[in-house]
């Protein structure tokens, strides 16, 4: 299970705070906090500082890898220049997010994908927007798998997004997404397949239970990879007991030694 | 998802000192406890009485259902006349707790089940005892399901436990009971699943924090029962967030419900 931190995404409030007063230091603490917790990646946006956003990316890769050289970032924006500032200025294999199947989307894309070999998040929505019907987020998953294959970048680096709708407007869009990286997995052995899975609980109060119930089903299903705040300590710990009921920590030897740290401790207030 | 509550069982300390003393009362309250929490069925188990477990049965059948007369129970006994008994004092649709591929356990069973046509559980173990191999339960639970069809009972009354093994003794025990439960289904299409879950923490710490997670591991799968504790808060509250999640709850009516009862309070202690 690859934990990808959410927490530096310049359109949350104390984010865009930080970058509009300057404050690299705010920022590269939300990354220690969130690699301590044990995420595998840190996504990084800084898609609202708008025309400095390009040397904000710069500067908080270089800044984050400095102060934690083994962490690994994930390069989150819409803007082409803005993913290759972040990536040219990343050591390691970064990940790119994000490739969508819109036209313009792929060949500002592709160039990086080719001149860095990132891994990649690929969102299953094309030109036509959002697709409500599962197949037609399949194809263009599939499409995308096909795409990227072609540009040399094998499964093991391809991470897909179902897009999940919420739930309490389509009551089924939970399972929906479920069925559809079944499939991709199915269709394309050793791909993997990721959430950002805060979207199901939208417009529903105590989001977190719902977030944190999601990521246990759709791991039980094969999901691969999240984008969570990793500072939601019962999901960290429900990942880490799902881990262990899916013959994931050979001996429990990751649990038991959580349960030594008191890091099982299930009545912490939600931070 | 149909949730059976395990409480009154007799191998629990206070059961066990309340039908010492005669305290009929402090077992009515656990089913009373049990099935505002919402419980659908209530097991009840007197198998330490012995020689005064049949009149228990009988007593305690009658009287839960006298004071709760919607309650359905769960006769559970190795002693087929405790079965009998309690069956026969039973309103409504009992289920029967449990058939088993042992043979002598089959001819005791399969008579009351010809006469009372319950919903029985189907427990995946035969005279050679617990099975640790997949395709071995898997073979007995279709044997039960086929002879429990030739008796005349619907699949929708048929309830088969893959027996999970604790993941502390063999990393894979989770996964392989949800493979099981999945083979199950697939080959028994409108037979039902039911997971006494909480062996799979055997030997392990925070058990309940186990125990909850795979319930939401195990409904993604496909199960439709589970013998838990419903006075387990987070488990009840997981449940129906999981039902919501898996397009069972229309509206998300119940999720709301819940939360305006302020039911959803994650930092309730555990019970």
């Amino acid at each position: 299970m690859i934990i990808v931190g959410e927490r530096i995404n310049s359109t949350r409030t104390s984010i865009q705070e930080a970058l509009q007063a300057g404050d690299e230091e705010a920022l590269v603490r939300e990354a220690r906090d969130q690699w301590a917790a044990g995420a595998d990646y840190l996504d990084v946006n800084t898609a609202t500082m708008l025309d400095t956003e390009v040397e904000w990316m710069t500067r908080l890769v270089t800044g984050i890898q400095a102060r934690l050289p083994e962490a690994l970032l994930a390069i989150d924006s819409p803007n082409a220049a803005a993913l290759e500032a972040g990536l040219r200025a990343h050591r390691g294999r970064a990940m790119l997010n994000s490739i969508t199947g819109e036209r313009e989307r792929i060949e500002a894309v592709l160039p990086l994908v080719r001149e860095f070999q990132p891994r990649v998040i690929a969102l299953t929505m094309d030109d036509e927007g959002l697709q409500r019907e599962a197949d037609k987020r399949f194809a263009i998953g599939a499409r995308l798998i096909e795409l990227l294959a072609r540009e040399g970048v094998p499964p093991d680096n391809v991470f897909v997004d179902p897009l999940i709708f919420p739930v309490s407007a389509e009551g089924d869009a939970g399972r929906i997404a479920l069925d559809i990286m079944d499939k991709l997995k199915a269709a394309y052995p050793g791909v993997h397949t990721i959430c950002g899975l805060s979207n199901v609980s939208h417009g529903l109060p105590v989001r977190r239970q719902i977030n944190q119930v999601y990521m246990l089903m759709a791991m039980s299903r094969g999901l691969d990879a999240a984008i969570v705040d990793p500072l939601d300590q019962r999901m960290m710990v429900n990942v880490l007991t799902a881990r262990m009921l899916l013959g994931q920590d050979p001996g429990c030897k990751a649990y038991l030694t959580a349960y030594r740290q008191g890091r099982l401790n299930l009545d912490a207030p939600p931070p």
